[in-house]
């Protein structure tokens, strides 16, 4: 019933590491990670049941960026397969926020980091999450079955 | 008259390598010379006259790339000051080819491009470059005079 | 026994276009296919045998790129899968080549492209892409077989 | 005399927003205030009186990103101008932090944000900032001038 579901299950997406990704200081840029958090964000959303795609052309809702966070513990070369998970720490009409962890193959931690974003229209004004995919996001978020963790 | 202007001005812009920029081998990644073409392009149309932000905007005319093409001569490292001189190599109401050079500060030769592109319209289909920036590219592009070199 | 191998088999790769490759015409930056050759590339030296970030670690031999070339055939967008193709043209000591298609879930052209690369060492000089990697890129592309098709 | 200068001079750089930082929001994609912040803070070193790539290249020791914060307070549009400006925060030999705003033409707020630097050495282990860099960044952060603001 809550909207804050920090509990709620974790969707994981493996990657490798692209080349274009390093810096020369030989691991993945830290710009990076932020990439691969979307495509956390991204994997959540067809977890969840729907489209993030769709959400933007079908409704015209945009889950705007407002404000980003990520600590680094271990750097990450390329061609390393990692893992990013991405849960969902609160969803409501107004505000979503998502948490992620990047994961070695071998579980070491890569890095840890939240985003919080506001729905917003094509006008770039404030709106609300249609309720459907509020819905979906929510029903998946209080999923307490561990077949949920996709990994 | 002719829309081929091989002799035209170039026009020059200078930028330094960004570390985000760099990869693993400890020099620009390949794929940033296209960036750096773009920011070109950009300064180009500038020097012509007109912005390309407003060519979208306001005329809702898009400069697709079809074909891009890149020869590397040599690495450039972060923080290098390098410079991207641009010059149009055909503007016609329905192709548009733009030539890059990008050189060290030194004016030793670090790439040569070629960037081909279809003007087309906000649904994607093919439209004409309409006159007005047409004009603005064609009578840059005949200019003989040294003074059109921007450096 | 040719150093060219046309015909050789393509190892394809899936993927699906990141939100941040895209720019504001709605569609993948024409730089992200670059990016996606290079994983093209990535998983073609596994599919031969060997990893392009060994070649770089143990053998201390970089695949340079010195020329670039892209054709875009339709724009992709975000999320939507994409495959990519890579052959390789020439494999001697001191040149490699290879070929690129991205294509639509369909099957519809998306990109073609090549490559062209030097083999250097950790100096940034010329060097000869060692024996036993240049023998696995050799073996694997003069493979006829079908079922050499990773798809 | 205190490692901590809130109140030190901003290093401000002029940039223009690249099509490549797009996406198809129509705005910068907010992985790319990261690269600003980052060419905030090579400016900043400038200005300090010396290069990162020399802190680099010459002593062996990295500024490893190891967190990274930013709000976003308003889009910005291909071709938009905008001004980054960098302060130092904290400079010890264990520690570095900046923190970055970026500004409209106008001066309106775009994006805030903080980095938090670890030294290390080529070995990816952590190391003493190199005391000659130490005092120039003490140096500059202490410097009350309003004439120190490069803008």
């Amino acid at each position: 019933m809550s909207p804050r579901s920090d509990s709620g299950p974790a969707v994981a997406v493996a990657l490798r590491v692209r080349y274009a990704e390093t810096d020369q200081m030989g691991v993945a840029h830290h710009a990076s990670h932020l990439v691969w958090f979307e495509v956390g964000r991204t994997e959540y959303c067809r977890a969840a049941g729907f489209s993030y795609a769709d959400l933007e052309r079908s409704a015209g809702v945009f889950l705007m960026v407002v404000e980003v966070r990520c600590r680094y513990r271990r750097g990450v070369s390329y061609d390393d397969p990692i893992r990013v998970e991405t849960r969902a720490l609160t969803c409501t009409p107004r505000l979503v926020r998502f948490a992620y962890r990047v994961l070695t193959a071998d579980g070491l931690p890569v890095a840890e980091g939240e985003t919080t974003h506001l729905p917003v229209g094509r006008n770039g004004k404030r709106a609300a999450l249609p309720a459907p995919f509020l819905e979906l996001l929510r029903r998946f978020g209080e999923n307490p079955v561990p077949g949920a963790e996709h990994s």
